[in-house]
């Protein structure tokens, strides 16, 4: 089907846009009342997860409500390890929890890849049929999944944490465990992004939340390494690469096979657009703090942003998910400013 | 008193070295079973810390069982923020936790600054007399304290957390507010880091934990402006300033009246280097991850990061505190590894 507006795969592959596309990371879910009003209907995230209709609904509301030029489906990076055999909860204000860990060779049991992705995970592909149904080709849907290092990472540690201390032991401890754990979450990490373009996303984004807690060298060894393998095995629709506060290889990560480079709010536009020249497009990067100020405040911060383009390489979002107690108001009004704005290249 | 081992300090002022000195962050508590004997005797960590007796007794543990280069008063940076009026628990495996916020005018109430510091906080200058007696001179004692941007976190978040979309919200909502409070705790810091030298620290070294969740124009508003005040009141001992995370801030960090910066285990030593030259003594940057593996791997990579020195104005230590349930035999190891090391500069 072709899409009414497709501004953001342009975007993505470097064509011609008339304006900068704009998207929120985490704008499914969270910030709308809408949307709660449907979580409150379910026992919990991961009953939302699962109901396709319900996933679709809430996947399709920032498109109805805040009018942004893509939607992503709403679901969880996490839903890989389950399907691997590691079984999460999420727990109200404190996150994922995995009651078990892959920490020896042993446990690896628990990091199937045998298994056909379309059984486990046949609720993500039918939502994202479900959605490009409502949708009808107004906007492009993005799939996604998590990075093999951050998935890694809750593998491992089995929680979220701030150093990922006992993630980061084994690579020291145990590289070779560490390197099958890490194919084998690559392995089904492909299978399940190209499961998802089957079912229709237009465009997919890896994200490695948890990129800045490892140094240049070892990032190279265990994190890019394996974003390669996803970048180099997808090839039916545009990619995007986000690996949050990864400053040491953000040259190194726009080298790999993709669309688009994300940016995180920390990160500085131009001194990536500096390295990267306009080979990339780049996502990002408002600091999603800025939505508290006042719709003047939003308004002027949106526009330093895009005045600090130098390129028409660029699609807009926060550098961060949106925060949950942010007024949707102020997330109309950085759409309405990024929609207005003229680009100059 | 003369010191017999004054290592660290010749290094802090860029004097002649007969080799690197080496401590670690979070040396005292948290590995030493020594230390868990003294913390199990008592109700909890709080208490070590407001007794001064036992307080002392920890932090002269690791120079007695590990030969380190250095004491590091055994302390909390949260006892500033209670000390001006906001009080808080330590609870076990979750972290601080503040019962009372500030994010309003109003709140400023529990930010005060007209008391004395020797009233409030003489548990700590008390530990350090006590610690000097115990150590005699056999290496120099340092004192610390958070950075007032890390401070303002705590005191406007209440808790740890990964992003501080509280606490930065308060920089787009009222920046005026974050400039008042950050004011007045760089005055409390102050008196405080100056009880400290009065009570006998022979160096001061100021934390800024949460440095790296600021872009770089922020945190040279809230951040490095309040370091530097603090950096430009002290000149009775060396001063070293750690800013964890502030990739983009590193030169402008350095720039300030300090005699040495701290490096966290992501940056690379050689970059931070050739932006600094010889002005500044560096110090870290081993990742505390290196710690897990086995004796000959840790000896291996603690010469690779010697190796990679280009210079003699380094003082050794992790880019991070010491993780606690590291072997106190591999800490060993790594302080033998560095001591043994013939500096080639």
């Amino acid at each position: 089907m072709d899409l009414e507006n497709d501004l953001l795969l342009r975007a993505a592959r470097g064509e011609q846009i008339e304006r900068y596309p704009v998207w929120l990371m985490r704008q499914a879910g969270r910030i709308l009342p809408e949307y709660r009003a449907v979580r409150g209907e379910l026992s919990g995230f991961k009953e939302l997860v699962e109901t396709p209709e319900r996933a679709a609904e809430v996947t399709v509301q920032p498109v109805d409500l805040l009018g942004v030029d893509a939607a992503i489906i709403f679901s969880d990076i996490l839903v890989v390890p389950e399907a691997m055999g590691l079984e999460y909860q999420m727990i109200e204000k404190k996150g994922p929890w995995f009651e078990k860990t892959i920490r020896s060779e042993e446990a690896l049991k628990f990091a199937q890849t045998n298994f056909d992705v379309e059984d486990r995970l046949g609720y993500v592909t039918e939502a994202i049929r479900l959605t490009n149904k409502e949708l009808n080709g107004r906007v492009p849907l993005i799939g996604f999944a998590g990075a093999p290092w951050t998935i890694f990472c809750y593998m491992t540690e089995g929680q979220g944490s701030k150093t990922f201390s006992e993630s980061r032991k084994i690579l020291y401890t145990n590289p070779t465990l560490a390197h099958e754990l890490l194919n084998r979450i690559t392995d089904v990490t492909i299978q399940y992004l190209k499961a998802q373009i089957s079912a229709g996303v237009h465009l997919v984004q890896v994200f490695d939340s948890w990129a800045g807690i490892l140094g240049k060298e070892q990032y190279a060894e265990f994190g890019l390494k394996y974003m390669e393998k996803i970048a180099n095995a997808i090839s039916e629709v545009p990619v995007t690469l986000f690996a949050k506060g990864a400053y040491n290889s953000m040259v190194d990560l726009s080298n790999l096979k993709c669309n688009t480079v994300g940016v995180d709010w920390n990160m500085r536009m131009d001194e990536i657009r500096g390295h990267v020249g306009e080979s990339r497009t780049l996502q990002g990067n408002l600091d999603p703090c800025v939505l508290y100020g006042t719709h003047s405040e939003v308004e002027k911060e949106t526009n330093n942003m895009l005045h600090s383009f130098r390129s028409r390489r660029h699609i807009v979002n926060l550098g961060h998910g949106v925060y949950p107690d942010v007024d949707p108001e102020k997330v109309k009004t950085f759409i309405k400013t990024v929609k207005s704005y003229e680009i100059q290249y």
